[in-house]
């Protein structure tokens, strides 16, 4: 399979082209996007996947992708056979409880500004910033805790003031941060319009936050672009905005990466003292996002008697635009 | 409540304590133990806080732990008051059709060896073992593949066998590695008596695998000693021992640990080159286990380009019962 690897340029390698043929076997015929997410890949790259195998005459199409008698045989060959084991549920089911959460978001959001791709933005869906709100209360970081918003074009803020509201929790201070002032006025009038606080700022992270933002927050919320600066830079910045000492938490939305970036992605986490609590594959749901197969992974962490901010030197490749200009 | 912090010297910090005091109010009247899980706090240090806290007349017992009136007005003074929020469900929960798989253990292992506690053996129970083997299954860690267990008090590499066996799964080649003979034992003669094969091998990972194991294998299991020095020598016999190339699988069983040591696991896995993929707290629980709460984590790696192993050069401290003795 090593020439197919090849062929589409696949960081992953023959493993997971064995991986997406065999979630053909469980589940043909099966949609493209379906494979991609199970498989987290992106869509464009499963795509090119799915051409080379079917040049090579081991799948088709027949109301989804299914395998050809020959994908069938070397599957066979390599150990994989068809069985009548059930998927394993995991990661956090939708409660029917939250769906009057999403519904009220549906109607707040419905005049949202739309995403601009230059800064890595695309809408998490109303059911996820509703889970978001959900995980965490789950992990206390709502109940009288000064909350930060670093970023919040999925308006993850506005998600947990409408949880909070529903079932009367108290909640500290709320702060979002965002380089797009649309975002921010947003936040404010629909703010304004349900009776609730918040407070917004408007600022590029590359120029570091205004000190009466430092060590005051319990709890960062963020969802990065989609590069390792990205992450380091709005990591660091959360760290430098949590009150100092154990126990600070942060809840980081982060896509899939070919395995070498997730090593960086890790190492730049632990490098600034962050202790991982829980890692939630295809936990957050994007709107039409192919870049990660429209889904993405929740990671929660909390500081530790060693945590400091890294703000990595070269910011010039922040956003994936930038990156691909280069 | 830094000061109860600093009595039971809980370098979790007091953000633990509230989390502990929050998850009695959400479901008190409530046992110990399952507050001590659900704050990922070991039973003797969760038994000397309720000490502490009803000492200051936060706690009491009714059935269970319980706040006081006294309790219940500290925490509303940080925002934390009652709610009907159910709990979310979470992780991987236990399927009905997995039930044949725990039931045939049950039988098979009745005549296992007692744990030893001077090498941090504790036994998962049965239905955690058949979940590792439905889980590996999930992420394609059994058909074909070449499976090594790195060490196996939890006979984990008997569970996978039954339930390759149960749904006709094709297994590679599987060997298990132990210092504790009267482990291997004990597999070989169950493989014997269910007509499987596997190979065994009895040594110590200080002095290092066989060459023959080398680069030999797809996928490797491990639930690795207390210690971070542990952790880093069996994840790096498993990295020498995985096939060279990206996609190499790691099924690492860990306990939870305070913020600064699980810095430091995490450090040491991303060090070697490993990929985080998904880490699950209370997947695998243990029969009378204390330490831990009596639970662990599930944490699911991939090797990624740049996978080589690190051994740490100190290795008198492997064991929790070597570090005491210090």
């Amino acid at each position: 399979m090593s020439d197919v690897s090849e062929a589409v340029h696949l960081l992953e390698g023959s493993s997971r082209i064995r991986e997406f043929l065999r979630q053909v076997l469980r589940f043909q015929p099966v949609p493209l996007h379906s494979v991609a997410r199970s498989t987290s890949l992106t869509v464009p790259v499963a795509s090119a996947l799915r051409r080379e195998l079917e040049k090579r005459k081991l799948l088709s199409r027949k109301g989804g992708i299914v395998l050809t008698e020959h994908g069938l045989s070397l599957l066979e060959s390599i150990g994989v056979r068809e069985t009548q084991i059930p998927g394993l549920q995991s990661g956090y089911p939708f409660p029917e409880w939250l769906n009057p959460v999403v519904e009220k978001l549906d109607i707040l959001l419905s005049s949202r500004p739309g995403p601009d791709f230059s800064l890595d933005q695309s809408h998490a869906d109303t059911a996820t910033i509703a889970m978001r709100a959900a995980y965490l209360y789950e992990h206390d970081g709502i109940e009288g805790k000064d909350l930060l918003f670093l970023g919040d074009d999925d308006l993850t803020s506005l998600a947990t003031i409408t949880f909070a509201k529903k079932f009367g929790l108290q909640l500290g201070s709320v702060v979002v941060l965002d380089v797009d002032e649309r975002i921010l006025e947003f936040v404010e009038e629909t703010c304004v319009s349900i009776g609730c606080d918040i407070q917004t700022h408007c600022l590029d992270l590359k120029y570091g936050i205004p000190e009466q933002l430092k060590n005051s927050f319990d709890t960062f919320v963020t969802d990065p672009p989609y590069t390792v600066t990205g992450l380091s830079l709005f990591v660091g910045r959360g760290i430098e905005a949590l009150k100092p000492g154990v126990g600070g938490q942060c809840f980081l939305s982060y896509g899939s990466k070919n395995p070498s970036d997730s090593v960086k992605i890790y190492a730049s986490i632990t490098s600034m003292g962050l202790a991982i609590q829980e890692v939630i594959p295809e936990f957050n749901s994007y709107v039409g996002a192919q870049i990660y197969a429209g889904v993405s992974n929740m990671i929660r962490c909390v500081t530790s008697e060693g945590t400091s901010a890294l703000i990595p030197e070269d910011l010039s490749t922040l956003y994936t635009s930038s990156r691909k200009q280069r």
